[in-house]
């Protein structure tokens, strides 16, 4: 992508309304613009991140055996009376229709899938299996705040399980997590997210958050000091902490140190709340009905980019890690005119990363100074900023930037392609068993 | 994909609320569910097409220098108010917020790109740029029919292009044109739709529509016979349309037969009509404003995926092209025990299919009859079904039915794979210009 083309531009002032790092960073770096308060466009670079965020957490889901689907944003006030939730969840939008209609906008989708799912179970036989999408959700908050990590409309993975009884959701349950602790690894997060124990809800003892260290976050959670010992990143949420009473459970220590972090997926077994009151159930080898047992699971897309873009920012602006990054490379040629060696090597640069799909980002504003456009590469914060000028054409070496490191060095072409071709982590392989 | 692991289920019966052919197939074949009156949810085989219309449609806005983005579904009052349309757009949702909040539920978003523009177009040499979206629009229509080809939730592409003065405009809107024309040919239905002239509004004498011939279509259009003489397809839409009065712009003649269809598209020149109100300039060389002038072209996505259904659907059920169908191949192995050799067999080739990268359904409901099985092939509307037998195996070929034309025929494997991948159409080559 030539820069001279990308209708945004990079801003040197934070907005007026930016309440938060990540608004002040993404705005001026042209990723997204605020439509109203907590509710944002995401521009070509933003969508960029997004999409790449996307695909690390639906790699994932495949690979857990779930199946994608598509649920509607708009649905029936009588679904939501149904599970008793129309008048009591705080935050769903009631949306006036034509008529004496009234809709939600789905803040969550338990309403929507269970009484879908309901057209296909029947039997014991069709269970276990999952389902997950990534869509749109909507929430009526009084107050928003924190740019795009708390918002009214904000983009989820939100998958579902499906079983006969607890134990098999229990070992989908656990199989969840371990993808999840594959997600968090692919996006730079897995060292600084804590599996947090939170309430339990009416059918499990406690559910689970991940929780990213974040000094600015809004969440306070009590990392368990035993299990730290261990290797093991666990926490116990602010909500069930009770100092000197809470034992760690999973290593029984009573050892926790407080620290801020945001909350950027969770987990919950559901039992049989929803599939009692939709009638979701299934016969089993006898005969006999039962209602279907369901666990849930979110990863907040939206917010991710969000923690992330504030977990590593620095002070010269964003810092992506390369798995979702816009680009890989952004070369910045020091010329003042087209027919410069400079930027015709640049250009060809371009063309041989892009031939090998490496994604670049070409700064072709020969109008602007150097230093608004070196500037600019640190504000967009690509992984490696490649220099070429007169001095890096006759060392025949490229003068490459790592943005995450903020060390500039020498290396060859060959050496650079490496770098943007780390091996990449693999999701597990296809399982033959039918989703649980 | 392998049937018995898809949690979907076909079924023999249409569903009570199927009130067009497109509901009553794409239900039963397990593509779609109503969530709720004119609000679907999109299945996994249903997704996968939905996924490759936007490909289809991506690409080729890709190929026109357009750059994508994502904008909100929700908006202020306020935007609505000042382009005049809060009250007066008659299927805008209007949503109670927090507070004293309203907002919009956007049904179109030259509401929201245009102040989002503003932030990025000050000079001349801002402009003209492109910008397009795939995301889901709302319309609280009163009364909806027609499954999924009028609905209150649906997914659509919308670009919006912005410029100096009409002549780039003028430019621009030939370019998207040819881009629409390739879009459907990618799609199959180049044949049967026709460039539709419509009223132009305030800015221009035309807009135009992309209307495909349907006999269950909701729209009536003329089509000019002395364009078809000549191997074009060009209409005139009823609402201009005046019998022995009108004149086809295209050709001068005045020969008309009346068609029903289903239109899919539009394009417009908005000229300045939003980018006065929300104040959108530039300046030119010598220092002075001017509003920037706009064009919108839509596609509806979700659209298309009924109208495809109904364009192509026969009594056996769905059949879709090769480049939007859900998987190439559907691989039915008639046995009974996984240990026979043709199923053995039938599991190599697909291995074989998806090593090559060809999406291929497998039947390996082993508990169903052959009778079964072959109709859900027929319903799904694969477009190659592929029947492997003892009878097969000993003939050495595969027996294989062309779902589109009906007719069965002995072919190599390595006849099918060529079948399987057709030089895929390749979008323009991306220009030098910038956008326009």
């Amino acid at each position: 992508m030539r820069l001279s083309r990308l209708f945004t531009k990079t801003a040197r002032q934070a907005p007026n309304n930016a309440d938060s790092l990540n608004a002040d960073l993404l705005v001026r770096a042209g990723f997204v613009q605020q439509t109203m308060a907590g509710v944002y466009s995401y521009l070509p670079l933003g969508l960029c991140v997004l999409r790449k965020i996307e695909v690390a957490v639906r790699e994932e889901m495949n690979a857990l055996g779930a199946q994608e689907l598509l649920l509607s944003a708009l649905s029936s006030r009588e679904a939501w009376e149904r599970s008793g939730r129309w008048g009591t969840f705080d935050v769903l939008f009631h949306v006036p229709g034509a008529g004496d209609q009234e809709y939600a906008l789905n803040p969550t989708h338990e309403e929507i899938v269970v009484p879908l799912v309901r057209h296909f179970v029947h039997s014991h036989r069709d269970l276990p299996f999952a389902c997950y999408q990534i869509q749109t959700k909507f929430r009526n908050e009084l107050r928003v705040k924190s740019g795009i990590l708390r918002n009214r409309e904000f983009l989820m993975k939100d998958l579902y399980s499906f079983h006969q009884d607890d134990a098999c959701l229990e070992r989908y349950y656990e199989r969840v997590q371990e993808a999840y602790g594959r997600v968090f690894d692919r996006l730079g997060l897995a060292e600084r997210t804590y599996r947090t124990f939170a309430s339990g809800g009416s059918f499990s003892q406690y559910s689970h958050e991940y929780q990213v260290l974040l000094p600015q976050g809004e969440d306070t959670i009590y990392i368990s000091e035993a299990a730290e010992a261990r290797g093991r990143r666990v926490a116990i949420n602010s909500e069930i902490y009770r100092k000197g009473e809470t034992v760690c459970p999973v290593t029984g220590g009573m050892a926790f140190r407080e620290a801020c972090a945001s909350e950027a997926a969770n987990i919950f077994k559901l039992g049989t709340k929803f599939s009692v009151p939709f009638k979701l159930q299934y016969t089993d080898d006898g005969g006999q009905s039962h209602p279907v047992v369901m666990g849930c699971y979110g990863i907040g897309i939206s917010r991710l980019m969000g923690i992330i873009t504030e977990v590593f920012a620095d002070d010269e602006g964003l810092r992506w890690p390369l798995s979702i990054a816009p680009a890989a490379v952004h070369i910045v040629p020091l010329a003042r005119e087209v027919t410069e060696k400079a930027y015709k090597e640049a250009e060809e640069l371009l063309a041989r990363l892009e031939g090998r799909g490496i994604c670049a980002l070409f700064d072709d504003r020969l109008n602007a100074s150097p230093g608004v456009r070196l500037a600019d590469a640190d504000l967009i914060g690509v992984p490696f900023r490649v220099v070429v000028s007169e001095k890096t054409l006759q060392k025949k070496k490229l003068e490459v930037k790592k943005r995450q490191v903020g060390e500039t060095e020498w290396m060859t072409e060959k050496e650079l392609i490496a770098l943007c071709n780390p091996s990449p982590p693999s999701p597990l392989p296809l399982r033959q068993e039918r989703g649980g």
